[in-house]
């Protein structure tokens, strides 16, 4: 693989830094804690996760349960996301053969399509009957598809009966009639939509999980999750709960100086505020401080303002920003982890790049590009003769991490369920 | 990889390809085929398969329940192998973190000291605490390991009280008194040793889910086993029992004769005649017509006498010979495949190979050499737009057979436990 420039030559100045050697040393450990978590909490159907490391600290940032982006994964390691996906839907019941996908609409996203593409194939390829089917008519976004249709609770596509559905439509827009109640299981659960699911209760499950590792494995906690503060409604539009977006935005500035402080970092602390319900990038501003809230242009509300599918944005949350402090050798480009998993089996991902883009803003934006993580470099496992900055290494942290994230969905999964 | 000689110019000559064909084409079928076996049928820890093809036929010969030859897989794949392991364990019980595995005693064989250094290792990247320890003391082989002991049900070893114990001994002297009972579960079954198991029962198995199979599909069962009789008690230095052989071999020919006549194969029939109980490729004669075995001389009939660990042998399988028809493009070496799998998750495997064997004879035998089949080729699905005698093709139906035979070893598993 082309180099991503070592974490180390950030690192090397800061003190703290058991908690690389601690999660490698710990690995049998940490595994075994693992599978005693996926006993009581199964993992959603699919996820992928974005995860920054700024050599200080590793987290994730932001996790997707209807993931897109499968066209990216390195196409050699095929057999591993068949295996994957095998043993993801066998877990789910052996009893399936026939899967129907619901699709996003965006038939002119050559991106999009090339992913679901993608999932399609590799479903097929492990043994599946698939058939792919966007929610709405493509020419009206108004209309169901007409192609779906119900025999009482049994849902049909065409002819097609499937055993179970598989969504990756993060229904932003809600739950359609003809999805509830259905028959077949529908992967991930209907709940898990942008509609129900936010990142504030995303990130405070992420918390609860990361505290309970943290204290087991005795790891500041900070070092592995951004902080946050959510804000309740906000209009950008009337400035209404502007002021509370202030207070809360100077609380969590003060606590990252705090940290900076105790951990000699010599970075100047930043925060995301994000569309609390938000995917695909939309709706993200960065603020370097107090004022930058106060300076908000009309562009950029309008920006904040609207977000995919032209849904209100009304509920943000205020993420601590993580200094994405990687970079590939050849073009200097920040790059970020994107780590992806069938059911609790990590696959590998990709890194996320973006030329015109620094240290600290969100990459995921018009511009970006790809680059495979190698598996061989193993997600699954460190090789303690390395060094703890080694790729193996990192990228078996970055697995432990992803896999946090995945067991928080699987926490709000429980809860929804139960 | 290096090419292996296509199989397809073997085969052109013959009428019946269509059991190729069919395994492609139904793939989707019999995955789901497959999935709903082994519901009812859990598949045995691991195993390894020995696969021959002459072309007009691909079948197992042997099926391993203890395998050796981890060494032998491609380092390449190894996380593939990790998730194999993970994903067998976690099935069995998702509380395992202690793993004792029960070795041979060759302490002298570097290739099987490397094998289950190998295994040893898989299973520790894949997150659990191992120990290795053969069944003797290295000094005395008439004594149960010394550091072996037993705290009323209890296994343990030294201070190290295992949650299960892994069989890389296939138990050809019995089972040991101190493994009998305990209250740690034994993977593989303590019965699935070769004191109680035999070729003959696996292959009637075999027989019975081979039957099941092509009705299902539609295949002459012929073209993916071997014929077999079983002879019952033979002393090979009394010659008590050669009437009984000569009878069943004469059956055996004409079976295989006509078989010949019927799919126009131009070879000449042949058989081995195995110890049933047999293993590492002793206790093995080839066998060209009757006249065969009554001319079975001096040295024959003591190398057929003594097998694996002195253990006499008194009785036999009578296994129709399969012509292995591939070849190294390099060197023109007789290849074989042997296929791995972790529970019912393969995991690819190597070709045997031998410099001084024909297609007729046993490959394993001193001088074998191996060759890592390359898993990129995946054995775990097919690809519609190849012919269906390319490499990923002729994987797919590799992998098939396999699981096959672990599918009867399972079945086997299933009636013990019963």
């Amino acid at each position: 693989m082309e180099n991503i420039k070592s974490i180390a030559q950030y690192t090397k100045s800061f003190t703290n830094q058991e908690f690389h050697s601690i999660i490698i040393n710990k690995h049998t450990e940490i595994e075994s804690w693992f599978r005693r978590q996926w006993i009581k909490y199964p993992a959603p159907f699919y996820s992928s996760i974005d995860i920054r490391n700024s050599g200080y600290k590793i987290a994730p940032i932001d996790t997707n349960l209807f993931p897109a982006g499968f066209n990216n994964l390195d196409k050699k390691f095929e057999f591993l996301y068949i295996s994957a996906l095998q043993h993801a839907l066998e877990k789910f019941s052996p009893n399936i053969t026939k899967i129907l996908i619901i699709t996003e609409n965006h038939t002119r996203n050559q991106f999009y399509i090339s992913s679901i593409n993608t999932l399609e194939k590799l479903i097929k390829k492990a043994g599946f009957e698939v058939k792919m089917c966007p929610l709405c008519d493509f020419d009206d976004v108004d209309k169901i598809n007409l192609q779906l249709s119900r025999n009482n609770d049994t849902l049909i596509y065409d002819e097609f009966i499937p055993d179970i559905v598989l969504l990756n439509n993060d229904l932003s827009q809600g739950i359609p009639k003809i999805l509830e109640n259905i028959s077949q299981p529908i992967l991930p659960d209907l709940n898990l939509g942008w509609t129900k699911r936010s990142k504030t209760i995303h990130f405070q499950y992420y918390s609860d999980v990361i505290q309970n590792f943290s204290r087991v494995f005795e790891i500041d906690s900070w070092l592995l999750e951004p902080l946050f503060e959510n804000c309740g409604e906000i209009d950008f539009k009337t400035k209404q709960g502007e002021d509370c977006l202030i207070d809360h935005a100077s609380k969590l500035f003060r606590l990252i100086e705090e940290k900076y402080v105790i951990y000699g970092i010599n970075e100047k602390p930043y925060m995301m505020i994000k569309a609390d319900s938000g995917t695909y990038g939309m709706g993200i501003m960065l603020i370097n401080n107090i004022d930058d809230i106060k300076k908000i242009n009309r562009k950029q509300r309008t920006k904040m303002i609207k977000t995919k599918g032209g849904i209100k944005l009304n509920k943000v949350i205020l993420q601590e920003g993580i200094y994405s402090n990687e970079k590939f050798n050849s073009n200097y480009q920040v790059a970020e982890p994107v780590i992806y998993s069938f059911g609790n089996n990590l696959v590998g991902g990709f890194y996320r790049m973006h030329g015109s883009k620094n240290n600290s803003e969100n990459l995921n934006s018009p511009g970006m590009t790809f680059y495979p993580i190698p598996f061989s470099e193993a997600c699954i496992s460190p090789d303690n003769s390395q060094s703890i900055y080694s790729d193996t290494n990192k990228f078996y942290i970055y697995g432990v991490i992803a896999r946090l994230a995945v067991l928080a969905a699987a926490k709000e999964l429980y809860n929804i369920e139960a």
